[in-house]
């Protein structure tokens, strides 16, 4: 087995955002990132400081927007004056929301072309459309991981295990795109085990710590695990047990080290994106 | 094998179409689908007269708007137009469309209050989401055969076969909402059969004459035949060899009259639905 090196993917991906950025500004267009923070949530807090720091290093300016127990409709002015602000190019709402609010309803208010977590319902139907659009970064990591590798993505059997928005159902339609046999299972699938086991390429994004055993892993197969569940001691582990599946799998993404910094990596990429569009399509 | 009946199921729907209808009619809205043809094609010509005389039968208007060699332009300007228009509830723009343009694309001008068939992207991505929306109405046909069955949807494995933007994915989404383990295949799956035989549920949407043929089908499996492949001496048949399957099936679309009529009526509810909608959202 050896391991899928996320950070070594990310570093790639953020050399080439400070080039791009770097060109950007010598244009006289600062690409920005807005983080737009409804709750008050340690764990979204340290997130957002992870962005803003890898952001900064790259030359994306990241505007933090914190709002203080906001109802819907601040939530949505804000996202509204974000897309109508020239100086924003790429805008993302972070979970959790406040009670009664879902990302897909604010999504919405995200322009499509600022939308650089696939969070608005028209970026995730031109995905479903197979067209060029922004993808929820963290499907999107998914896919560069698999991109890095030397697989062949078509006509190999891809299952991914869980269907939320913004990641298993985006992660399922892009794997589509690339001409993967692609199998969605979730909390109904009965017989997970022997269903994974089919899987040349196996997605785990559950939300449960380790739930992923060996028996859940074709001998050989990759896997990517998208779990970043945190430990009682600090610490995060994956909705792989990883310890198990190393000696299964083919190739496996750790946690930390895998899918996380690629995700970061990619936000700012979709955000000099962004900014690039934002010349062409004012 | 017993035969889903399709014409029964649309039977059952027109009838609650024209009660819908008769009702709007009563209270001064005359439920109205527009039909933009943008090619002369004998096949469409037949299908749109057929939508035609199913809507007038229940009380829906049809306006067919046939356009002479249209430019992209011009079948946008009227999509632009037709979603204006207060008199009409619903819009579909048939295909095939003039060379070098597509649906995806001019979907998107369809307003998604009245896009009856799910052309526009927004549709889809609030499909994908599992909101409310009008799904492709063929794709809801499937999975409204499937409901008129005695059949649990939650946990049984689906397979779709195909990916089109307006019947394979958007039926793969409808099945995953219904907590479906659901595999998606094309034409670059290896061993179809094989993967097509670990279906309860079996979805053919290929496009291919009798493809489908009895190795394909796990024995008592649920059958939905969605192809409609025109036979040499005018005649239809499904993307299953019905002969073949129809011993190892538990339940078998037939073709024609299984997966049509209910789609004709599906655009008929649509169309109503979206006639009530202008109501509260004029």
């Amino acid at each position: 087995m050896s391991d899928i090196d996320g950070r070594a993917v990310a570093k790639q991906i953020r050399a080439e955002v400070a080039a791009a950025a770097a060109k950007l500004r010598a244009d006289g267009t600062v690409p920005t990132l807005a983080v737009v923070v409804p709750t008050d949530d340690e764990g979204t807090a340290w997130y957002v400081r992870s962005i803003k720091k890898a952001a900064e290093k790259e030359g994306v300016d990241c505007r933090v927007e914190q709002l203080t127990a906001p109802g819907r409709a601040e939530i949505i002015a804000k996202l509204e004056a974000l897309s109508a602000d020239p100086e924003v190019h790429g805008i993302i709402c972070q979970t959790p929301l406040p009670e009664g609010v879902t990302l897909a309803e604010v999504g919405w208010y995200i322009s499509p072309f600022k939308d650089v977590d696939g969070a608005n319902q028209e970026s995730l139907g031109r995905l479903a459309q197979g067209r060029r659009t922004f993808a929820p970064a963290t499907a999107a990591a998914v896919l560069e991981l698999l991109k890095h590798e030397d697989l062949t993505l078509a006509g190999a059997r891809a299952v991914v295990v869980g269907r939320s928005t913004v990641v298993g159902k985006p992660a399922a339609l892009l794997l589509l795109n690339e001409s993967a046999t692609v199998t969605v299972c979730h909390s109904r699938t009965k017989d997970l085990a022997t269903v994974c086991r089919e899987a040349d390429v196996l997605v785990a994004a559950v939300g449960r710590a380790e739930m992923i055993g060996a028996d859940f892993v074709k001998p050989g197969a990759t896997v990517i695990d998208v779990g970043t569940n945190p430990t009682d001691d600090g610490g995060l582990v994956g909705d792989v047990d990883y310890a198990a599946v190393a000696p299964v799998a083919g190739r496996l993404t750790p946690v930390p080290g895998g899918v996380g910094p690629v995700t970061t990596a990619l936000l700012l990429r979709h955000t000099v994106e962004a900014a690039e569009l934002s010349l062409t399509h004012p």
